[in-house]
C-alpha cells in the first residue's frame, strides 16, 4: 500500500510517473529527505525530524522549509492511511529543475519492509567499513555535506551491499583515525555499565532523531547517557551494540566483523520498553 | 529544446513527468549517468562515455550495461535534433525500484547552458577546496565509490555553490595531503614546459574522457603527456591550469584562490585548435 501527497496538497498516484527526468533531485541527487516511522497513526518524533530536514535544506541552500505544510502534508496521508497498519513515511525535497521548474516536495507513506521488521526481533550481523575522512573536516568542509541527510546516498547503499557481501546486515562507518561515526541509514549506540554512548554530530555524521528519543527515554528510566567519541573496540567489548532508526527503531547487533557479540538480548528488550513508553498513548 | 529516448526506445516528451517518486535514482541517487557532447551531430567521446557508464554501473552493482542499445538510443535522439545546434546529451541509468520496479535508463539531449559557451572563451575563477580523502583511500575502500560516476552528485553541486560564495566559477578538489584531485565536474589539467600533467586515477577521481582525448591530440601535436600527483602549487605556478570536461571542453582557469595566474591565453587556444583535430570531419 502507498499514498503520496505533494506538499501543494495534491494527491497522487505513486504507481504512475509524477517527476520529470532532469529533476535535480534524480540527475544529481540534490535534495533532502527524512524518514519518519507512523504507528497506531502516530508520525513519531515528527518535530525533530522536520527540524532536520530544516537544517539539512539550509546546508544544501534549498528554500527554507514551511514546517507548517509539512505538517498538512503529512496529515494528508495519515488521513488515508489505516490506523493500524505500521507505515514508512517518506518525506522528499528536491531543487526543482533549473530555471523556472517547479521544486519537487511530497511525502510517500509505504508500507514497513518485513526483513527490517524481523531485525528489530532478531538483532543484525554488521561489519565495520572506513568512511575515509577524519576529525574537524565536517566543520572544515561544510561543502561535503557531513550530517545533511540529502538525496546522495549511493554510498551508503554500496555500503550495505558490501556488508552483504560479507554476510552481514549492515554497515558500520569508522574514520580515518578509527573512530566510530554511524551507520549508512542509522546511527551507532553503545551500551556499558547502564551507560548509552553515541558519538558526536560534531564529527561529521547525522544527528539521530532515534538515539536522540531512546537517550530521553533510557535517562527517564535511570539510565546515564554519554555523547562522546567511541573506538571501534568500544563497538566489541561493549554490553550491548545498537543501531537506532527511525524505521528499524532499536536494533541489536549481535555480530560485528564476524565475531559473535555478548548476548545483549535483555538489555535490548529493557531499553526497548524505556523507548516505546515515549509514544504511549 | 530537449529530446528524450528511452533505453527501450520510447520516444518522450521530457516536458511531462515520466519518473515515479520511488525511484532509487531519485530516492538515493543510485544510479550512474554520462555528459556527452554532440557537435555538428557527432557525439564526442562516445565509447569512451560508454565504457565508463559500464565502469560505473559495475561499481554499483547494477546490471551490465547494453553498449549497443546505449547506441541505437543515442542514435534516436540524434535523429531528432538538429546537426547544426549544439548538444548536451545526458545518459542516465537508475536501479529501478525494488523488487519489481523498471530500471529507469534513458538519453536525455538538451541546448547547451550559454554561460558554459562563454566560459570556453573567456576562462573562469576557480576555488580550492579540501575534499576530505586520503592518499590509496579509493583502493582501499571501493564501497565509497570514488571514482563511479554516480547519481550522486549533491556534494560537487555544494562545492560549486561555495565557489560562487566566494566569488569564483568552480572549484577544484584537494586531498587531506594537498594533493589535487578533480573539479567537482571536471578534470584538472595542468600546462608546464609543453608538457601536460593530470593525477591519476588510482587517487579517487573520475578518468576524464575529455582529458584523455586532449591528451591524444596534444601528442599528435608534439607535446608531452604525464599522468603524475600534482600538488596545489603546482597549479599556481603553471604555464596554463585548466578544467577538461566534456560540455565545457578545455576551460582555462585564469584566477585561483583569488590570485591571477600568468596569462595563458595563447597556450589555451593553441591546445583548442590541436583538440579540435580530434573531431575534424
Amino acid at each position: 500500500m502507498r499514498v503520496l501527497v505533494f506538499l501543494d496538497g495534491a494527491v497522487a498516484d505513486p504507481d504512475i510517473p509524477q517527476v520529470r527526468v532532469d529533476d535535480p533531485g534524480l540527475m544529481r541527487g540534490d535534495g533532502v529527505f527524512e524518514t519518519v516511522l507512523v504507528r497506531d497513526g502516530l508520525p513519531r518524533e515528527l518535530g525533530p525530524h522536520l527540524d532536520r530536514l530544516r537544517r539539512s535544506a539550509a546546508m544544501l541552500d534549498l528554500p527554507e522549509q514551511d514546517v507548517e505544510r509539512w505538517r498538512r502534508t503529512v496529515d494528508e496521508v495519515l488521513a488515508r492511511w489505516p490506523d493500524d497498519r505500521e507505515m514508512v513515511l517518506k518525506l522528499v525535497r528536491t531543487r526543482g529543475s533549473e530555471p523556472d521548474g517547479e521544486p519537487l516536495a511530497f511525502a510517500l507513506g509505504m508500507d514497513v519492509d518485513d526483513k527490517i521488521k524481523q531485525a528489530r526481533v532478531t538483532g543484525i550481523a554488521a561489519v565495520t567499513l572506513d568512511r575515509g575522512f577524519d576529525d574537524g573536516l565536517a566543520e572544515r568542509a561544510p561543502w561535503l555535506l557531513l550530517g545533511a541527510k540529502s538525496l546522495s546516498y549511493a554510498v551508503n547503499m554500496a555500503a550495505i551491499r558490501e556488508a552483504n557481501r560479507r554476510g552481514a546486515d549492515d554497515a558500520i562507518f569508522l574514520a580515518a583515525d578509527g573512530a566510530v561515526l554511524e551507520g549508512p541509514t542509522s546511527t551507532v549506540v553503545v551500551v556499558r555499565d547502564r551507560t548509552l554512548y553515541t558519538p558526536p554530530p560534531t564529527i561529521g555524521i547525522l544527528p539521530g532523531t532515534s538515539q536522540a528519543a531512546l537517550f530521553r527515554a533510557a535517562q527517564r528510566a535511570g539510565w546515564h547517557t554519554k555523547v562522546e567519541p567511541l573506538r571501534v573496540d568500544d563497538l566489541r567489548t561493549a554490553d550491548a551494540l545498537l543501531l537506532t532508526s527511525s524505521i528499524r527503531e532499536i536494533t541489536r547487533v549481535h555480530t560485528l566483523d564476524g565475531e559473535r557479540l555478548s548476548d545483549a538480548r535483555e538489555l535490548h528488550a529493557e531499553l526497548v520498553a524505556a523507548y516505546e513508553t515515549e509514544y504511549r498513548v
